[in-house]
């Protein structure tokens, strides 16, 4: 069902999901299409970000972020097109970078949304390179990472809108970026087209041999965004003084209860402890909002001399979202995911 | 047997202990009193300083500091008398601040001594809040914790060298302090004498439910010197943003295997990456010793106009020292333990 001018199709959370999101967990609705009044502004869904941090608002774990309620629209990052518009600063036809969720359409009085104008050269990249993953990517790497000449970095989902962006600031700052990423053909992308030094399958059988290997010299900066397995291959090759920004934990989003033991909580404390480590957890507009400014000078300049490359993925249609999204916290996304709602025009 | 002029006491590292150290760890030497030469001074021990890392030094796992040698001297900071001196700036009974290890007598050239002059008023403060310990309370909690006015300042050891010196500056910056420590007697001096707002008995059996009593604002900063079960009553009590000074973590030093599961590392990370937490290791002198006069003018100062107290626990007889550590990592001392192994005329 394609998007059409009189209804909203929209999915909200049906009930919160035990471990992997299933059918039962979103529910499509079909709705009138919403009316606008005085103030307000109607905006039609293009594109909708899929982003891991999606899975954290389906439970009422106690979080930074409030979860999103039952029967509520599924919260996401959006890049819409202006319908109609009683709004200063927004007309018909601009595209607008927001936060309008899983659905068709949205109405809103300007708050919180951002004007990208009326012919943005890749629309879709505001919600990646050039929106918060790459502000995630930038200020986490720069803010708490800190890597320096010479120096080596380490990040998984080394294809995706964060990994990817951090493997390249991290090599526009001088540092050996090596990337881990899943299969052959993401590792072969990220060294090729996104200039990682190495990038090492954590599927393969010799994970952590080919890790050591790529890291001769240990690691300084381990940018985490995964957690799990690979978390376990890097901690013993952190250097003294290591920085940590802990950005996410895709590999335990899922999780129901925690691993069998041993207990090694005592062991990264005593880890963080005899090499000097800092570990440092962050939330990117809550600690760096004020940055932001900075951060899109500079993206975008390097986004424009053909610095920083960019995957992305359109899956069509809304209704794949759900499906999408699980693929995406199983590893299954190369590049950017995103999902075309409705057409451009 | 006491001190003596012609001969040295001296205990060696015997064999790496295996868990808790015992009787084989340490082996009591007699040799002949050492002779100085030319550039060379000779110093005797007065005070022997009892430290928690001294623990890892015994040991040959891969840590910050190179372990002592099978048959080495054990290692210590010691506040000695120079007997003899051909070193310039160092004359006959001057007392030194070194780290000459368990033993009666040392030769220096004067490499990392620090003479404390003729007179000092309380030779021994030099081995705790004036020293090594006080450095790390307060460069730890400044330069890592930062406490604001009405935060949450949670240390343990609350009347040990470190914890009840953190305990104090918090105080002096406005924060909340509150102290762990093991017994009423303990709990009472912190809090009397000392001036933490609280202090915990982490020996009573409701040392959880008397946690969250004295932080109903949660936990701002939390100086990390014990682990274990303080940590575990501590960590779901940390704020958003809350800062984690590691700086050891004396319930596990003497651990054989890792404890029992689940394994809780990925909870771990997963409170950081949620909470925002940073939590940062340190070794005092490697990453705050450009500080090291900021710190002995101001605590200096502090101790001077009594804004600081500070407790000592002296233990007589170089004899008595393997013992006294083996009850220092239990938590026996109340007060900063040291080893009176000479007279101080």
């Amino acid at each position: 069902m394609p998007q059409s001018p009189e209804t909203n199709r929209r999915f909200v959370l049906n009930q919160r999901p035990k471990g992997e999101p299933d059918e039962n967990t979103l529910r499509l609705e079909t709705e009138k299409a919403p009316e606008t009044g005085k103030g307000e502004m109607l905006l039609r869904t293009v594109y909708l970000s899929l982003d891991p941090y999606m899975r954290g608002r389906m439970s009422d774990a106690k979080s930074y972020a409030a979860p999103v309620e039952i029967g509520q629209v599924m919260v996401g990052g959006t890049v819409s097109r202006v319908v109609t518009s009683d709004v200063e600063g927004f007309a018909p036809g601009d595209w607008v970078l927001g936060f309008t969720g899983w659905q068709d359409y949205a109405v809103s009085d300007g708050t919180m949304m951002r004007n990208l104008g009326a012919a943005p050269t890749k629309p879709s990249w505001a919600l990646g390179v050039l929106g918060m993953p790459g502000f995630t990517a930038w200020s986490g790497l720069g803010e708490i990472g800190n890597p320096q000449p010479g120096e080596t970095v380490v990040v998984a989902g080394a294809t995706g809108p964060v990994g990817g962006t951090v493997g390249q600031i991290a090599k526009i700052r001088g540092a050996r970026a090596v990337g881990i990423a899943g299969g052959p053909e993401k590792c072969r992308h990220a060294v090729e087209v996104l200039g990682f030094d190495a990038c090492v399958d954590y599927k393969a059988g010799d994970f952590e041999a080919q890790l050591e290997k790529a890291t001769p010299d240990g690691i300084d900066v381990y940018f985490e965004n995964v957690g799990g397995k690979v978390l376990d291959a890097v901690a013993p090759r952190l250097n003294t003084a290591a920085r940590v920004p802990v950005c996410g934990l895709i590999s335990q989003y899922n999780a129901t209860a925690l691993p069998d033991g041993p207990d090694r909580m005592g062991w990264l404390m005593g880890l963080i402890l005899r090499q000097r480590l800092t570990m440092r957890g962050f939330i990117v507009f809550d600690d760096f909002g004020h940055l932001y400014g900075d951060f899109a000078r500079e993206m975008t300049g390097w986004v424009e001399e053909g610095r920083i490359a960019y995957r992305e993925e359109v899956i069509e249609g809304l209704e794949q979202a759900p499906e999408a999204f699980v693929g995406l916290l199983k590893g299954e996304a190369f590049g950017k995911r995103v999902i075309q709602v409705g057409p451009e025009e």
